[in-house]
């Protein structure tokens, strides 16, 4: 038995203007569809740069509503290519509240769900706790005409709860639009340290709970407006992975790219009868999980 | 800042008798110390061969009581060698109550805490779940002269849960004692997706924990008594990762080896800095981790 599903991750570079960009966006997922991809998945806030390179209020003019002019514009795009786009867009959900969010809109052209996300960085170059508001949508996946979606976003990808949650609740593939690069001072072995973590960690939820994984991240160097870094070298790398974490396709570190391939949606099936971890979860055991620590 | 300890991996291959075992076992523990090992950590079982293979009553005899016979014999080489050793017994608690549990001994020779194995597999050819009875001391790290150790066992290593516990109970080090290995009956590349999900999905503890890993696997192929499959190919490949993942040593899938590396405990305080994933965990949503299913 099988069920394939042609899925495509589209890794970009930004184009210099939101309008170039959109034109950009609009493209590369015509083409994703016309190489048959049925789910095309988009890289974490793409349709502008990344502007959480410093904090600055005037930023906020970027975010929208949701539904808002791109989820309607992409609305139309899905209906036209009978495709389901997870797009990521920045969400103003009120006056002073702000999100990350991630939306999908399906094949009849509406928002099948969005999620929120939950987990929120704040590092040098990377100050979104300034931006946006932690997600209150909870690890929902969210039900489409292909399967059911656990989009997560970017820093969530390091927190092993979120995959696990979101395969608990019935997620048939785990989705991760991101947006994460190089600074480039670092040396070359830090550099390669950092996004072997990253890739081995997302394979890693692949592995944990027998769900294919698909990755989108952006690729360019996007220079820091305050200057006070070298900016950040997005690093590409956009993967998708079949549910024992095995790499099906991967982009390179630098190129805009259409990353396609097949995955096999009953492989899950497979692969959770053989090594069955469901069944053996301690979950007597595991109530500490919502401590912050255990001291 | 640096905190260097110099840690083994003894990876083994069954000598054919728990006499000659035990011999081959105290010559690699010697000879890591030797080479200045002062963590030496043993492969799961490591006493006999891995008798899980069938359900056999009279397999229950080799257990043995903790303080018992092999951990008074391992307290005598850690005293003597000024080491301290992570070793994984067939404990027997009670007439009819066995464990699969790591125990650990310190320099000074005696018993620092021992781990019972809390998820227990079953699965053609791993009838773990006849022998052994889920662990009911909770992921508690093990408190040592060299370090707070987080010792897990196994089939623990498929769940992010296991490691994540530990590591906010303060563990220091994550340390997999196993005893997995090939149907020699699958093929090349199904065998190449499993000992990959296996090495991954680990390397993803230490990222996702920001903790070095050490893991223990026994090789070589151990005959099927009831001849009803083509045995265990153990597929060895002990390997040391650092807190990003990296790996730092790793050893071969066939060979007995004593593998040492060579880790910086400090390190973990740098990476959790650069990457501070303990801050942003959110706590307030992860109560559903100890449903079986969200459904």
């Amino acid at each position: 038995m099988s069920e394939k599903l042609k899925v495509a991750a589209l890794q970009m570079i930004y184009a210099g203007s939101t309008d170039k960009q959109f034109e950009n966006l609009c493209d590369q997922i015509r083409q994703a569809a016309q190489q048959g991809a049925q789910l095309i998945c988009l890289q974490e806030l793409h349709n502008t740069e990344y502007f959480c390179q410093v904090e600055e209020s005037t930023n906020f003019d970027l975010a929208e509503t949701i539904p808002g002019p791109s989820s309607e514009a992409l609305g139309k795009l899905t209906k036209e290519l009978q495709v389901v786009i997870v797009a990521s867009l920045f969400e103003k959900r009120a006056t002073g509240l702000y999100h990350n969010t991630a939306v999908v809109l399906d094949i009849d052209g509406e928002i099948a769900g969005r999620y929120r996300k939950m987990h929120i960085p704040d590092d040098p170059g990377f100050y979104e706790k300034y931006y946006f508001t932690p997600g209150d949508l909870g690890f929902t996946p969210i039900q489409t005409s292909l399967g059911k979606l656990g989009v997560l976003v970017c820093w969530d990808q390091w927190y092993p709860e979120a995959a696990r949650l979101m395969a608990l609740s019935g997620a048939e593939i785990l989705i991760y639009p991101t947006a994460i690069g190089w600074d480039p001072r670092d040396d070359q072995a830090e550099q390669q340290r950092q996004q072997n973590a990253w890739q081995i960690v997302q394979q890693a939820h692949a592995v944990a709970n027998n769900l294919p994984v698909i990755v989108i991240n952006r690729a360019g160097l996007e220079a820091d407006p305050s200057k006070q870094s070298a900016g950040i070298q997005f690093w590409g790398h956009s993967f998708i992975a079949g549910p024992q974490g095995e790499i099906l396709a991967q982009a390179d570190d630098t190129s805009q790219s259409i990353l396609i391939s097949e995955i096999d949606l009953f492989r899950t099936e497979t692969v959770r009868r053989m090594w069955p971890y469901l069944r053996d979860r301690r979950i007597d055991e595991y109530f500490d999980i919502v401590r912050r620590f255990i001291d």
